[in-house]
């Protein structure tokens, strides 16, 4: 097949070399310039997101925001230029339900197919082809793709029509930012009513409690690991995309609005690019209490 | 071993029904009188907690607030009238950490052990003998009840010194209450942006979003399924024990006093004998949309 793929940043680079290794033709074009130790297999270095879909059956976009997103499809040598009718754009960025869903109006009217298709699993999901990936579009649309999706992810869902791939990332990323918070209060309270957080982790896990982000978030703000992972500035992108759509959409989400505020305190004071996980602290300035100090107390005692 | 039990409701009748079939010796106390019913075994039948406790090597309290327990342990015919010194009181109520301390030390001063060994699993568990139960004293005290607690739960951890039981529980009551949010505010997002809330939940089971409450409490909501369970009224008394708890402490609790909120409005709405996953329709009712409808559209389509 042939293979359009626009955006070779962190996670759009690894995510196209698993597609070249598996003898896919693909013709590469990035806003930075194709790396230049990208040229092994069938590849094709291409100037711009137009040049990348002349010949391409699917056009593949894996850039940050929906304006990225935008500018690639519809812009200045965006692929609405080139691209054949009958061709299918598969968006993998995480960007606005609502923006997705004109884009797929907008790509249709000039016959050409569309499938919102963001993933979860970050850099190391992309280099370990294990991505969680949730499609939004057509069925037909989503059979024709699969076996290339497949070679970039695991799990893999189609979960409704247009958007709805997106939708299920905002859901995604608003649970987690909300179980962060939830093990966040729960850890600093526990701590300074004087209980030590690891063992009141570990009597919690296995009970109704019990989450992902228990398991490994909670143990990252314990052990004060805050390398990322999955950086704060990021999942608060995020949370804006789910409240400005959830403002278009006239839907309440106070607890994701709160889990924002706590993510700029957490910006304020430098952490923008520290692992998610470091939302506890910003819970940490408020009770001045941090959870490490408890656990410091217990060892000496 | 003599056994005291005081508290016979939902909980504490079918706790104390374990021991006495594995063939303790068991004095039963009751404010609202021993059920006639429960006269099989080795059973003593008791006006008061002081009756219960007089020959008890052990003493179990299972009532439903702090102030309960502080009237069965010190008010008028209370337990500190007649227990033995070296006799040890566990406190398996949900009641206030710090003042779980403070009952330790009273009863210290009497040369009476303390335990506070609250539970989690309801009704099902404490019936099945499956609860989860969090200890909090000291570990020689512990090792003498746990062949006791083991007739009881099934997932049995001392936590740390007197209070970390009640501490860990309440951090467990945070955590449930903050995930059913986070579970709820995606699912309404999702529901209205759209998508299909049942399979939004399926693509997320499996990713850093999954959590047992999305699965058990997510399946709740989208089938509008809130036959407790476990009660609004009785989680919202637990999230006022975190917050009562928190302001002495200094901790500051954002979204757990959120949660607070949303239970209010659902007890204001007549919801708060209904499941805790139920917490979905106070945000339902800001979005003027309920997930259902959503469902509906779709089957329609």
């Amino acid at each position: 097949m042939n293979i359009g793929f626009i955006g070779l940043g962190v996670m759009g680079r690894p995510m196209a070399e698993h597609l070249i290794k598996a003898g896919h033709r693909v013709s590469l074009a990035s806003r930075s310039g194709v790396p230049s130790n990208m040229g092994d297999g069938d590849v094709l270095r291409c100037a711009s997101a137009a040049e990348a879909s002349a010949d391409a059956d699917v056009i593949i976009i894996m850039v940050p925001d929906t304006p990225d997103v935008e500018a690639v499809i519809f812009g200045p040598a965006g692929v609405i230029e080139t691209a054949k009718s009958g061709s299918i754009v598969v968006d993998m960025s995480s960007i606005s339900p609502l923006a997705s869903k004109q884009f797929a109006a907008r790509l249709g009217e000039r016959g050409i197919g569309c499938l919102d298709a963001p993933v979860s699993g970050g850099e190391v999901g992309a280099k370990a082809a294990s991505l969680t990936i949730m499609v939004g579009g057509p069925a037909d649309l989503f059979e024709h793709v699969r076996p290339l999706l497949e070679l970039m992810g695991r799990n893999i869902n189609r979960v409704g029509e247009h958007g709805a791939g997106q939708t299920t990332k905002v859901a995604n990323q608003i649970i987690v930012a909300l179980t962060i918070e939830a093990v966040s209060e729960a850890l600093v309270f526990a701590s300074r009513a004087g209980a030590d957080p690891a063992r009141v982790r570990e009597a919690l896990l296995g009970g109704f409690a019990s989450s992902r982000v228990l398991e490994v978030h909670g143990e990252r703000m314990i052990k004060r690991n805050f390398t990322p992972g999955f950086r704060v500035e990021l999942h608060q992108k995020d949370l804006n995309l789910a409240l400005e759509n959830a403002r278009l959409l006239g839907v309440s989400l106070p607890a994701t609005a709160l889990a924002r505020s706590l993510f700029s305190a957490c910006e304020a004071h430098g952490g923008g690019r520290d692992d998610h996980s470091s939302m506890v602290r910003a819970l940490e300035l408020l009770a001045n209490h941090e959870i490490g100090q408890s656990m410091a107390k217990d060892a000496a005692e």
